[in-house]
């Protein structure tokens, strides 16, 4: 994500309370007080411009979709869009990934997307990647059982990884697609990202996911103790 | 696999019993006394004219290998690749993989390959895919809990129903590439249907995998009680 200084990112999404969530920690167990009403709650993490978030809320009015992005000058852009649709069921989030189980209680998400995350090719950057499994974790933790992780990218080595990560930890894998636009998958809602290697031709790898195991480690420590 | 009717074929294999395994039940649990000695046991189901078994026979040379193939014309090229490369760790079975548990005994195998196997791309062909669960029930059956299955093929479609197949039945990747000859993997051996679909430059995919959950169902039963 090429990053632009942008001073006045801040002020602009603070003026929005509406849709820029402040101290998310606060709508945590009970995100439709956030909204007008209950709904379906779907996440996306890693959510860069919004234009996926967006497309997906015009199209899907009966859920409501929080996006996390944690460069302020990124989100702006992300914000310009839900204002320009006038939506009410998009709330965004300037926030890290890595404190997902700040924001959500357990069993809160019914599902989450994962669109074209930075790959951190390194061995050594690995526990950056949002397939690690300390994120996984943190996905299990806030996603109810029945909860679905929805996986896109053009990274090959970032989605072979990921299938070796989440297989590992017990996930099992739906609707897998090595060419997703030759699939003749229906429905399908492009990123900014996407848009850019599908025009160049690039295959799109893509998966839907379930936990299988039962929830175990640390984070239910921290909440039910 | 390209069938010519061979009537010799059936004859010339059992003039080489010494390669050619007739009622391979006999060895059931006691492969080693099909051998000469003792060595860590791998197999490739759908073996066809034995280019990948024999070369790696030649290159691991402390390992016993077996090919099964159910056609026995297409054995045949397999049994004279076998003959000419002089080599005698590998045998050869004239066998459906379907009947995996009666050839082998719990535990058996140390390793499995499938490669380039029939894709069935019909929904209603599915349980003959040989990544289909009732195979994978055998082959966790027959390989002991740190053998792996090692598996590739030029076929998307069979590749995507492998990763959901294996995955939902518990397995655990490691070492995937979904375009195995741009990943600088070493010392890969290719099969001949590898050599073809490598030439006209297509992809070819690849995975390993481990059983993760514990051994169970009918199988168990039909051998232990
Ligand atoms: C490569 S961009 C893709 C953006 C968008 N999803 C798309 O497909 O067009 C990845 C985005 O994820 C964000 N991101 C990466 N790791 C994050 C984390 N731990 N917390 C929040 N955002 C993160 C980056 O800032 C970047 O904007
Ligand atoms: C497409 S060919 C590939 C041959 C070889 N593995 C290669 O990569 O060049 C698949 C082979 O598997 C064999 N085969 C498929 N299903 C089988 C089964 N259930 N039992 C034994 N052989 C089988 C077919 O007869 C065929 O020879």
């Amino acid at each position: 994500m090429r990053l632009r200084h942008k001073p006045w990112a801040r002020e602009t999404l603070a003026a929005h309370p509406d849709i820029v969530v402040a101290q998310p920690e606060r709508y945590r167990g009970k995100w439709h007080m956030a909204f007008d009403k209950s709904q379906p709650l779907y996440v996306e993490v890693g959510t860069g411009k919004g234009k996926f978030l967006t497309e997906m809320a015009q199209k899907y009015p009966d859920i409501h979709f929080i996006g996390i992005e944690k460069y302020e000058s990124v989100l702006l852009t992300a914000l310009e869009r839900v204002k320009k649709a006038g939506i009410s069921n998009v709330r965004l989030l300037a926030q890290d990934v890595a404190k997902l189980d700040h924001f959500f209680a357990e069993d809160e998400l019914d599902r989450l997307f994962i669109n074209f995350t930075d790959p951190w090719p390194k061995n050594r950057h690995e526990r950056r990647r949002l397939t690690y499994q300390s994120f996984l974790m943190q996905y299990q933790y806030v996603l109810n059982p029945d909860g679905e992780v929805h996986f896109k990218t053009d990274n090959r080595g970032l989605f072979e990884y990921s299938l070796q990560s989440m297989s590992t930890y017990g996930m099992a894998f739906h609707d897998v697609s090595l060419d997703l636009h030759k699939s003749g998958l229906e429905g399908n809602v492009m990123t900014e990202y996407e848009e850019r290697f599908v025009q160049k031709g690039l295959p799109i790898y893509r998966l839907e996911a379930r936990f299988t195991r039962g929830k175990v480690g640390a984070l239910y420590k921290d909440y039910k103790n």
